[in-house]
């Protein structure tokens, strides 16, 4: 398995997985110092070959697989902050998503295990390497996540553009679960009926809808400085 | 000029651009009911050589140049919400903070001249379109225009990862100019110089920052609750 990028392959060294073999341009072998002494000086167009990608920035590697955590494991921590993501699709947003995720100290990231994007070296290279300190859990169904979630004490919210109710209306302060729906078509009811509540982020202008991961961005903060606040 | 997608070409029509050639798809004259009756129905990779993009969606059209706003026209605004960016070279970046600024209701968004990403068919497509109802100004300096931002009565706000105090700490409810630097790089130092204060977004995980669209997501949302908040 190869990922490539300099954020992707250096949060790979110093997260869990095994990085084997790295290679990387003789550029990015003088700019990057933090590239260890075996990184083997590549051609750019070996290592465009290599990774099948032009986003490469002179450095790819060969990695262990990712691992996956498991969906109980998130929802044992203390007071959880967890995302779920109901079929998102777009690596980019995914990335993004877990990028944020993972800044602002969230437990996790829960996707379906099917119709969503995976972490691919694509999601890898969107979240800047952060896929490798998040714990990200695949699940068979995503409503039944929600159900064990609720049983387990936390608080289900589903962002939804035309609810009642602003997501700054609510207590995000302890054990909640942020749920965000695919690009386009937004939380299937199915899911948005295992919600404790669905919540909206305020549009004033003329567009219909935030993209996901900005979305995601600004519930994801609002937990956080929940969070903080009820701390002091 | 040609712009390209489903959103970009359906704001375009519905904003203050002058709409030419419509080129769509059998498929998509089929789906999208707010196409004009004079679209032409044209074969896909025709469309994609027109457009030069595969991010078509099936649709493309002419339209005029974009227009950009004179940047005094958002300084008086009542109790503007702005958004600067100080060298977002992303499309895709441009394009999301687009978005997030017009469906946050902002006075509009302000870039500079030089070393910027402007506002071309691929931020359109990145903005969903919301570019054809957003202010955007470009500005030959920016240091100087936050001068004149706050001899406006204006505060300027640089978001920046290490500030020590957060954004939640400030008042975001009044005319405000929010300051974004460039991904990887940050503000430049005269332009962070240029701010009454900088704001930190808490990164609690093991990646150093947030990427930027994002975090003018956060903070756009942020300025808008301070608003509905001090409205009510």
């Amino acid at each position: 398995l190869i990922i490539y990028g300099r954020n992707p392959v250096r949060e790979a060294l110093r997260g869990p997985r095994t990085v084997g073999t790295i290679w990387a341009t003789p550029g990015a072998i003088r700019s990057e110092a933090w590239l260890p002494g075996s990184a083997r000086a590549t051609p750019a167009p070996e290592i465009e070959q290599r990774c099948a990608s032009g986003a490469h920035q002179g450095v790819c590697a060969e990695v262990t697989a990712y691992r996956y955590a498991p969906p109980e494991a998130l929802l044992e921590l203390p007071s959880p902050l967890i995302v779920a993501l109901d079929q998102v699709q777009d690596p980019q947003n995914l990335g993004s998503i877990c990028r944020t995720a993972e800044c602002a100290g969230a437990a996790g990231v829960v996707i379906p295990e099917r119709r969503s994007a995976e972490v691919t070296a694509a999601v890898c290279k969107a979240s800047a390497g952060a896929v490798e300190h998040l714990r990200i859990a695949r699940v068979r169904n995503l409503s039944d996540f929600l159900a064990a979630a609720k049983a387990a004490g936390a608080w289900c919210y589903g962002a939804a553009a035309d609810a009642g109710q602003p997501y700054t209306a609510v207590d995000l302060s302890g054990p909640v679960v942020l749920v965000l729906g695919s690009e386009g078509r937004g939380l299937r009811p199915r899911v948005a009926a295992g919600c404790d509540a669905l919540i909206g982020l305020p549009i004033r202008g003329r567009i219909e809808s935030l993209g996901v991961s900005a979305a995601a961005a600004v519930v994801i903060y609002a937990a956080q400085a929940a969070r903080e606040r009820s701390a002091r």
